[in-house]
């Protein structure tokens, strides 16, 4: 079975390998590339049965799903899915796939780098042997991970590895989630209450989805409850964390904030987290690997080619 | 029991804390402190029962053996003790103690930190995220330890601990050792030829002691063996690696080399890398957390404390 004619929107060229391209063509008579701002998209969509979209720069909502009475199939090329009215798919029997996972691993071993980059003075000792001085470290001191308390805060693929990888380093791992998770515990990771794991670890880690519920998380209740010279690693969105408690408790000097989403920041934000030598910001750099490009398109394409087989995978909807 | 005269040779006093000399002087009449330049040591040590020595500044020949008639016990601070003829102290009756695996995961941390620095870019991230560039990320392409053959040379403590670490990261884990490791095994790691290792895995991790057999270990044949693009990581002693054969290949451009006793190699030997991009060097931070600093002490002080009970620990002879 192939789609008649596939239409993506604001998925440009070099977003997915030529070989992904071609494996695409394969799947359809027809294929149409449309920008975001495109005034064609609603004639375009209007015979199209697959819709493959990059959600960062479109949406589709209802009026969009009202004009593509063809419509079978909605591809999202990123985890989330929330700018895609899928409810409202389902009730025109339009199946909506997202790509979940791609980077779990990577955003994992990443959590584990920028702690032991920390915990370690790595950037500071680096610049030191390049100056052929090997006598001032540690300017601080420095600490190993084992036997250290770790929580994770929400269990999902990467919260969970995380913990995994945190117990082989022989850190004593709690985690709090709103499901339990006996597999987790089975292999060591303690539940505890979401107070006591942020009052008592001195590895917070937060890895929990944003919505509506989890925006603010990280309250100054909570903030403030964190242990003196804590480590607080947000790899999740920034939204998590309540800024103005965060920037108080970072004036005290006794907090460290880790984060990878510091490009959901304001300027001004940055600039005013930048006085403190406890905040240390990273690009969004969390999904950048190899692997986790190459899977992330290996799912996406994966998924369409599922559905024409009629065995859809990772359908949301 | 308590010793009558315990004499240390070569300690200053910041090397223990305060708490460390108290329990010391718990299990002695008197002691004396003498720098290793000392004109007194010949005479201190002729009624001295207990001998403490800095290893890296004082040596223990059989000449001052024989003109300590006295002595019952030589505690040497730090791990190796080859500058003590401990085989002429065992003749005389005198226990020989080090302090083994103080800093296991200290380095073992270690080795994790500066790999998934290497692997993630992390220096580079840092410094664009301070500068508020979200975008020139990544530089080079990155990637997952997840799946890659990491393989490990020498599975003392050290090593031994890298594999299991490194098997939660998901890597493939091989390793080479004189003796088999069947406790490693049952873990999943996996017994290879060093030559094999050499040439298949992406990441080669030294832990070899350094000895007549081992010195020069990693030779040309071995430098040239490894796979293009590969890492070989070196917490080990420098001279384990044959430095003409590991330059040329770094002037090849298809090997990294990272490695934590710069400070053993000359300034001209570190000039002469540091015009190679893919040589990282990093100053001899394995040992200097807080834990292994505390738990060197703490073994060496016991150590004494467990000799008067007749239940002597780390004894080397």
């Amino acid at each position: 079975m192939k789609f008649q004619k596939i239409l993506s929107i604001g998925i440009a060229e070099n977003k997915l390998e030529p070989k992904y391209w071609e494996r695409l063509d394969k799947l359809t008579e027809q294929r149409v590339m449309l920008s975001q701002d495109s005034p064609e998209i609603k004639i375009q969509i209007s015979n199209a049965d697959c819709l493959l979209i990059n959600p960062f720069v479109f949406k589709v909502n209802k009026e969009l799903i009202d004009v593509a009475p063809s419509l079978k199939f909605i591809g999202v090329l990123a985890t989330g899915f929330g700018v895609v009215d899928h409810e409202y798919a389902a009730t025109k029997d339009i199946t909506v796939c997202n790509i979940p996972g791609y980077a779990t691993e990577s955003v994992a071993e990443l959590a584990i780098a920028i702690l032991l980059e920390y915990t370690r003075d790595i950037e500071y000792a680096k610049q030191l042997a390049r100056k052929g001085n090997y006598s001032d470290v540690p300017r601080v001191p420095v600490y190993e991970i084992k036997a250290k308390k770790l929580g994770i805060i929400g269990t999902g693929r990467i919260g969970s590895r995380v913990a995994e990888i945190s117990l082989a380093l022989g850190a004593e791992v709690f985690y709090w989630s709103i499901n339990k998770k006996p597999e987790l515990e089975a292999k060591g990771v303690i539940y505890q209450e979401v107070e006591k794991i942020i009052s008592e670890c001195d590895f917070v880690s937060l890895h929990l989805a944003l919505n509506k519920d989890t925006e603010g998380f990280m309250n100054e209740t909570f903030i403030n409850k964190m242990k003196s010279g804590a480590i607080l690693l947000n790899l999740s969105p920034n939204e998590l964390v309540d800024f103005n408690a965060l920037e108080k408790r970072l004036a005290k000097g006794d907090l460290i904030y880790i984060a990878d989403h510091t490009d959901e920041m304001t300027p001004e934000q940055i600039k005013q987290l930048s006085q403190y030598k406890d905040f240390i910001p990273y690009p969004p750099i969390g999904y950048q690997t190899v692997e986790a490009t190459a899977l992330k398109q290996e799912i996406f394409v994966g998924n369409i080619e599922n559905f024409l087989k009629g065995e859809p995978t990772n359908k949301v909807n």
